[in-house]
């Protein structure tokens, strides 16, 4: 098994190599999910979970004893043009907090019953401004990727949040690079920008779309030239979990940008995946659209942190424990439909 | 405090006497949410929830120690008109799946940490059918909303759910009712009734509305000529709650629909309710717009037994989690922007 990636034709190798969605227990489980005692179909998305956990796990009974959450946080270079309400240095602030226990991530994992591990990326490095140079060399991207590719262990379940001040940027960037269209419709508020900040965001983003479009053909040439460090971490932690098979919940916007850039190398490199949540932010819900991913939550949430995925889990607990631990028609005496 | 409601005139008296959100309690719990580590606002459906539960719980911090679930059963003089893909006896049979814990709402209860209590109102006793006289006597539609309101003891957080074959057409009869509209948009498939039992069920509902509109005008007085058993406790369940400043999550069209009946007596009757969830019946988002109503979660689910509430809890806890357990900016010496 491959344990991290060098270059871009490795990682195509590596996609053309990832396990599938196995149909022999998907079946399973809707042969099941037929048999509980409740009108077919009638736990809507919860039996459609239930159904996607047991094809990514290969188990005929899906199961979540291990939900493990990756937070990767980086600084940017385009922060220091004003695209956020917060200065980097919040950041390494929000990293200490996390370790302290103190926010909205630790709560959510505490409730979730997950893990929480947070990777932080040479933080008092930020990326490069991609207004004027790519944000990262090969070989930063690369490093970064890996760190995300390696930070995964064995779990049921996988969460991806992120943290990074003026993050959304980059986002932005990368999801317009990759689904196209008026590059103003992809610029949100993220954590709370004025006007003026709205303006520059866009200004920032054109620019970055000007500059690098023509050369964002393949996933670690578009991560290193508008992404930021835990873009990258996060797309070689999606990566890693499909090898591995561990279904994966995404967060909101930035997540979101991290995984899409996966689809080129392979266009359904994200099957193992689902969208938590959709975000306030309106590029998140074009970008979701875009890939194709119906969100399980829509409670306006932004924050990030994997904080509206984190949420999401217990939707998936939920599908996973009706799934488990219901009765059967036979098994209840009851008469079927 | 009032213990049992006796008569239609009773029930408006207890209505005037109802305690209102306390926003003294709501605006501590805004203020706090101001000071947590993260951008205003960012954490969207959950900070209103937060504020929400201060305001009815007239606490500064909410509290979720105790989640009670009620869950009523009834049985339809209707249902022998085929508006059901099941047999009546599917109701008993269900009660005996929840008392032998196989039933969907077993398991969610268990993880939402939610006590259940089910109430079988006289399964053996139909109600009667009501294209050609009132479902109930007002005897026995108190008898059945006192119930419902004797069975609510202290709880931080109610769920209320339901199971009674034939019962989304009594709902879409009450939706009706109080909505007004086009007859047919309130009709829907319920658990699952082909061509022909739509067919069956809209003739039905427009036969109960021909008949008893002109008399719906109060909530005793609707729930007795187009409601069920289940309906009227329901109702009482909830007025209690009201009285009992308990905050309530409505399940789906069935719940809601009974949860409908209490504006009759008062507009804002519901403002202790939350929906939980919007389900996959037409007429259960038809009815949660007329009631300004918007759903936590829509996951497509339509199997009642207050499923989607108690899925919806865990977004409740998400909310008290992170308005309890996270830092301030002091605490935390992060940033503010």
């Amino acid at each position: 098994m491959i344990t991290s990636i060098g270059s871009e034709e490795q990682l195509i190798a590596f996609a053309r190599a990832l396990p599938a969605f196995s149909e022999t227990h998907a079946g399973m489980a809707r042969s099941r999910q037929a048999q509980l005692t409740k009108p077919p179909g009638s736990l809507g998305r919860l039996e459609e979970v239930a159904i996607w956990l047991c094809g990514w796990q290969a188990a005929e009974r899906p199961k979540l004893d291990k939900v493990l959450t990756l937070l990767f946080a980086g600084n940017h270079g385009v922060a220091a043009r004003g695209v956020s309400a917060y200065p980097s240095e919040v950041t390494a602030q929000m990293v200490a907090n996390f370790e302290n226990g103190g926010a909205a991530v630790n709560q959510l994992c505490k409730l979730a019953g997950s893990e929480l591990r947070v990777t932080p990326l040479s933080l008092d490095k930020p990326t490069a401004d991609f207004t004027t140079q790519p944000a990262m060399s090969m070989e930063e991207a690369l490093e970064a990727f890996n760190a995300g590719f390696t930070a995964v262990t064995s779990a049921d379940l996988l969460i991806i949040g992120e943290m990074g001040i003026g993050n959304t940027t980059p986002s932005a960037a990368l999801a317009c690079a990759l689904a196209g269209g008026d590059i103003d419709q992809w610029v949100g508020r993220g954590t709370g920008v004025d006007e003026k900040g709205i303006r520059i965001k866009k200004d920032v983003v054109h620019a970055g779309i000007t500059l690098h479009k023509a050369h964002c053909k393949t996933t670690l040439e578009l991560l290193r030239r508008l992404g930021g460090r835990e873009h990258a971490a996060m797309a070689g932690a999606i990566a890693r979990a499909r090898q591995m098979r561990i279904p994966v919940v995404l967060d909101g916007y930035v997540v979101t940008s991290a995984a899409a850039t996966l689809t080129l190398t392979a266009p359904d490199f994200l099957a193992h995946c689902i969208a938590g949540h959709s975000s306030a932010e309106p590029g998140h819900i074009r970008l979701l659209k875009h890939l194709k991913m119906d969100p399980l939550l829509n409670l306006n949430m932004r924050l990030g942190e994997g904080s509206g995925a984190l949420v999401a889990v217990s939707v998936v607990r939920a599908a996973v424990a009706t799934h488990n631990g219901m009765a059967t028609f036979a098994e209840a005496s009851v008469t079927a439909a």
